[in-house]
């Protein structure tokens, strides 16, 4: 019988009354003839509890004792969702990460998968059993520890059993109903997409649309797992939510799929820097020891042996960020005149595969900005995206002005 | 290094602070030399949300994902123990009752146990390891799946890891300091025994000491495991708590161990039974078929073929003994004239190994009883033990009477 792969987020079982519906969810694919494996979080608010008590007992803990504690809220819910399957009469039971085994890498807190038989539950399946409740985020070291995949890790769970099973799809139930063209808090033209590629997803999902853990994402792609985000608090269809899936199976799109925004944004530039071969190494790699999360970067042209160098990280990471370049300075690792921090500003952008083969997107971008009067600080591209600094309190005005320029509200 | 088997229960790691402070006691031990075997229960409380869930989730519930989920409880407790020792500096680790493994049957819900083999944990012993922590109550099947002991299981737990790791002694830490020689609420003079032996502590266990599981009292006799009862939570030396051993270990003793009682007894008279061979099989057969626990059984002497039969039971079971009589006279299985139940009785016991060599404990029993003027309805007796049914208003006075009668206020 066909594989299909179900995904259900910890706001998805957070009651036993939520984890009934979820099951109910999954009857309607047995019943389609779907041997199913579903993999479940922990009910929501349990991982927090857990986390809580290991960083109290120990701030510097063994990461091998947090898998060990975190782990557990999963077992709980595979064991209760198995329970209400048999229940409703559908043949199922629920697998631990040792159990199946799902195999990883010993970088407790953030493990890689490495292998997943797929034995075990395949044998199972051909005695009857119908649905294989498997406990995500976890998994068993090559020395039989618990290994957990760091937050978010079912999603990942999820895209790797589908990938070790050929599953003919993988299910993510979660607390909205798919993938929108952007925020619809901030644009009420926003739509959401029936369909999106994967690196869409990928660009839309690091640059704040927290929908899918860009892991799971990246997974997807290369096995090329069939990806569905869809709501579990409605009542769904089969074309219900978005389909994440290879650029190929998207038969026609806009040149534009969404434009994104990260807020609290901050532009500092570094005036009048000695140009020399090695500058770039000698700023960010004191940048990257101390923590900054470095986005964009422009150099200026140079004049006289000397430039400026502007980069953007997030707002909070400003003093962190003066305190390693004032270090640096002292040390004589850099020279420059002024450090010059604007913390009043975000960041926008458009992404689209269709862009490849689209020229003119970037001076699309740039009019509908000036139409609405808006400046752009710093501009960077890359092959399916182009993203802008503004000033903050333009943010909401320049997402809209974008989404209505490319026509985001309508269908392709 | 001499190994010691340390137990805290539920009320003894309750809160982050409580196992904080039984993780100090395990580093007083470890700073003797010992390596220590932890077991650990779950947090207080947390099993019985666990048992909640499930029950409310699948009333007849698979007990296979009964112990999947109820055992997670467990996990939480034996890292969060680990990362506490790490914290004081003691090298130690959480095992998972598949870890180390602890094999049991397939009984899921009250597995037994088969093996404990102990070459993982002694070959980390070796490395340099002083404490392993075990999550109590759990183990694994044949078939990989996870099992669970039955409630209460740790305590077995504890005492198998003891008698497979040949532990100099098992440390049973709960919220009460030792077993005493009756319930100190009805007795004022209740004292702390300092020895008892395995044989007294399961009569006083299964008349209602509920200090430690009977299972695991019996399996320290099976392999002579010193099994010593202390709390948590007060300061211990060497000498607290109470020490359950074998006979020949101790020296001095008073006759009488201890008076055991049980309150909400009933008496059950199934007057002029027609007495023929397999009559006996023929009323006990359907109480036991009705879930009736009878306790004491008397039979008077027949006359003209006929008899009266005499049980007790717990007096919330009298309305199905009441039924299942009914219901076999009705099917002619038996006959008899009346059945008299009196359901205002109790039981009160006193126990001690020393019966078996003194002669006249029965009578020193009734004497006491006699001078007080508490008749006794019925009386049974074993090797090392003397059990009557009394009016329950006498419970308190006959208790005190006894103490008193054998002097358990002192120490022999």
């Amino acid at each position: 019988m066909p594989i299909l792969v179900m995904k259900f987020g910890g706001t998805s079982v957070a009651t036993l009354d939520r984890i009934r519906r979820a099951a109910k969810r999954v009857g309607v694919e047995v019943a389609k003839g779907y041997d199913v494996i579903v993999i479940v979080s922990a009910m929501s608010g349990k991982t927090n509890e857990l986390v809580g008590w290991v960083g109290e007992t120990s701030p510097l803990y063994d990461a091998r004792e947090y898998d060990a504690v975190v782990s557990s809220g999963e077992n709980v819910t595979a064991g209760l969702m198995a329970l209400t399957l048999q229940e409703m009469d559908v043949p199922a039971r629920s697998w631990q990460g040792w159990q199946v085994p799902l195999r990883t890498n010993s970088a407790h807190g953030s493990a890689r998968i490495d292998e997943i038989p797929p034995e075990n539950i395949l044998r199972k399946f051909g005695e009857g059993m119908r649905v294989a409740v498997v406990a995500g985020f976890q998994g068993v070291s090559p020395e039989g520890r618990i290994t957990t995949l760091g937050r978010g890790g079912s999603d990942t769970t999820a895209v790797a059993f589908a990938a070790a099973f050929d599953a003919e799809r993988c299910d993510i139930y979660t607390d909205v109903d798919g993938v929108y063209t952007t925020d619809p808090r901030i644009c009420d033209k926003a739509r959401k997409l029936d369909r999106i590629a994967f690196e869409e997803m990928l660009e839309l999902a690091s640059l704040g649309a927290k929908v899918l853990q860009t892991r799971s994402v990246e997974l997807a792609m290369r096995y090329k797992v069939r990806l569905r985000v869809l709501s579990s608090f409605e009542e769904q269809s089969d074309e219900a939510g978005t389909l994440v899936c290879a650029e190929e199976d998207i038969v026609e799109s806009n040149v534009v799929a969404g434009v994104a925004y990260s807020r609290d944004e901050a532009k500092m530039t570094l005036i009048s820097v000695a140009d020399r071969p090695g500058i770039a190494a000698a700023i960010f790699g004191p940048l990257a020891d101390a923590g900054v999360n470095v986005d964009m970067i422009v150099q200026n042209i140079s004049e006289d042996g000397r430039t400026d160098m502007t980069f953007s990280c997030p707002v909070d990471q400003v003093p962190r960020a003066e305190k390693a370049m004032e270090d640096a300075k002292a040390g004589g690792e850099i020279n420059y005149h002024d450090l010059v921090a604007d913390t009043g500003v975000c960041k926008v952008s458009v992404v689209g595969i269709g862009m490849r083969s689209h020229a003119g997107v970037a001076a699309q971008m740039f009019q509908a900005l000036k139409n609405e009067n808006i400046n752009i600080k710093v501009i960077t591209t890359s092959e399916i995206k182009i993203s802008v600094l503004i000033d903050r309190r333009y943010m909401e005005l320049a997402v809209q002005a974008l989404h209505d320029s490319f026509g985001l509200d309508k269908a392709a």
